[in-house]
């Protein structure tokens, strides 16, 4: 197993290498190898991930990532949105699990107003949203597949938008198809119902930055961004990183909570079809937490790498 | 003062007779005049507005409205959203008030994904987010004279979508030149901390959709969508309405919290410059809350006509 290790900036690499110390310390003989990309680089050399950097990526078995910064500088395009879209990384899974919550959002990571096309007009500045029939298919049937036995909620916006009346349509047909039971909501009413009663859902698909703002709005269900583990699934490759970013306000104090990163790991072992691992990673996560070992954001002391030692104890 | 009454469809119309009660009890000597427009009228006549219609709110001073039931037809084009377009409805205001929570929300109300153009090609459809640069500045300025004294949150996705660079930047030109101190934030970003730190906002800019879902989820703040009123706002025209929808899964039942349709009314008296008028029905509505009668969705049993007499009973 080929493990490409990209902590990027900021709080990234932080959290990082403690994740990375826990895949290794459950999995010694597989290849784990850093690759940089982001903002860091970017200042160094001009870009924020190099051909060389690319084929590193496409070569491994699975990216353990970190977060990158993106400056507020027009020229500058979001590396993890690019890689998304290079590696095919078509579903992006955020599980939101916490005391009343048990629920994962599945966002379709490729397309819709991530399209990247955009031009700027004399006084006007456009972006087009983008619904493909396959990529709505193809997420729908990922989504459906993670709920089997219990509900797909559908949320879109096709009261007002055609393009979500497409992804609409494919979603629907395919949690049918699949023989799940499904019902949808307008995406506005979505994000306040699963604050509201997080109980009443188990998985929620919906297009790409509706995803990005319910998951965000969910953290809250949760304590925060801190918690959060994603993982970004494609046919051919897999990338694992926390929801939250880069964090340049807190970044450079080792006091970032590396959870959401040792959950991204639990997620990658998953994948990579160590269950036991994944449930181990999972349960030293708990455990610590369980013990009141916590970083300030939760109200605790620890820095991150005490977090990460206490974790790790609990690995053996 | 001419006030065009459009109760439109499922609790809308339980919710306004209440709201145009409370108006008549302090302006007997307006003119009220009921507009049929919605999905009501579109099953009986094929057209969810027509041209008189049209003409009519043309003509009012204000328009109270209600809620309209869009349903999931392609070919059906939502009212309030045209409405929106037709009047020039440009600044939608949603106050979000309630313990530990007092910001405004100022959501632009006319482009962005809302732009209306939109085409399916085989096996995609598309729809064209548009930022103008005279739109931006429009509501920037607006929402900066609402945040003067306090602080104005710029909410974009700027870090991705090259249309929210434009709003971004118009935005914060207009923040400096008004001399109102601002900060801005990722709309995912924004939408979790609005919910874990309220008070750490005043007044919120950001384009259509985001604002959509922003204001939904911040209701979960307050107890859900039945507290919360909005004003359409334009330079000719101006429309009041609950930020919740015609909640068909109520209507008929006599249940429906009538809380923000009043508080609509209130915004509605407060821009027909009758300060003080608005100012009471927020403090009937307050009084007949804190003396405990309230709707079923607040844990009460008070009906919707209850609710209303006892708030027009504390009006005089
Ligand atoms: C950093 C940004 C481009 C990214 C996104 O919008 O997808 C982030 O918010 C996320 O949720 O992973
Ligand atoms: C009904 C719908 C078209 C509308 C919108 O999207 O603006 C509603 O959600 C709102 O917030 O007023």
């Amino acid at each position: 197993m080929k493990v490409a290790v990209v902590p990027g900036d900021g709080i990234g690499e932080e959290v990082v290498p403690v994740a990375e110390a826990a895949l290794r310390r459950l999995h010694p003989e597989w290849d784990y190898f850093p690759v940089e990309v982001g903002y860091g680089r970017w200042k160094r050399c001009g870009a924020a991930i190099g051909a060389e950097e690319l084929r590193a990526l496409r070569d491994a078995d699975a990216v353990l990532f970190g977060a990158v910064t993106t400056p507020p500088d027009p020229d500058y395009r979001s590396v993890i949105v690019m890689l998304r879209k290079e590696l095919g990384l078509y579903a992006n899974i955020r599980p939101v699990r916490g005391p009343g919550a048990d629920l994962t959002i599945v966002r379709e990571n490729t397309e819709g107003l991530y399209s990247g096309i955009e031009w700027d007009l004399p006084g006007s500045a456009c972006t087009l949203r983008v619904v493909t029939e396959v990529g709505s298919r193809r997420i729908a049937r990922f989504a459906a597949a993670l709920a089997k036995g219990r509900r797909l909620t559908i949320g879109t916006k096709a009261n007002v938008l055609k393009s979500d009346a497409l992804f609409r349509r494919c979603a629907v047909e395919e949690a049918e198809a699949a023989g799940v039971e499904w019902e949808e909501k307008y995406i506005d009413a979505l994000c306040l119902d699963v604050l509201m009663h997080p109980d009443r859902y188990a998985v929620v698909v919906t297009t790409n930055i509706f995803g990005d703002i319910l998951s965000d709005a969910a953290a809250s269900l949760v304590g925060g961004l801190g918690l959060l583990p994603s993982a970004n699934i494609g046919d051919d490759h897999a990338l694992f990183e926390p929801v939250h970013g880069s964090a340049p306000d807190i970044a450079g104090q080792g006091i970032a909570n590396p959870v959401a990163a040792l959950r991204s790991a639990a997620m990658l072992l998953d994948h990579a079809g160590d269950r036991e691992g994944a449930a181990a990673v999972e349960a030293a996560v708990e455990s610590t937490l369980g013990a009141g070992v916590k970083t300030s954001d939760l109200g605790g002391s620890a820095t991150t790498v005490e977090f990460g030692e206490a974790v790790l104890g609990r690995l053996g």
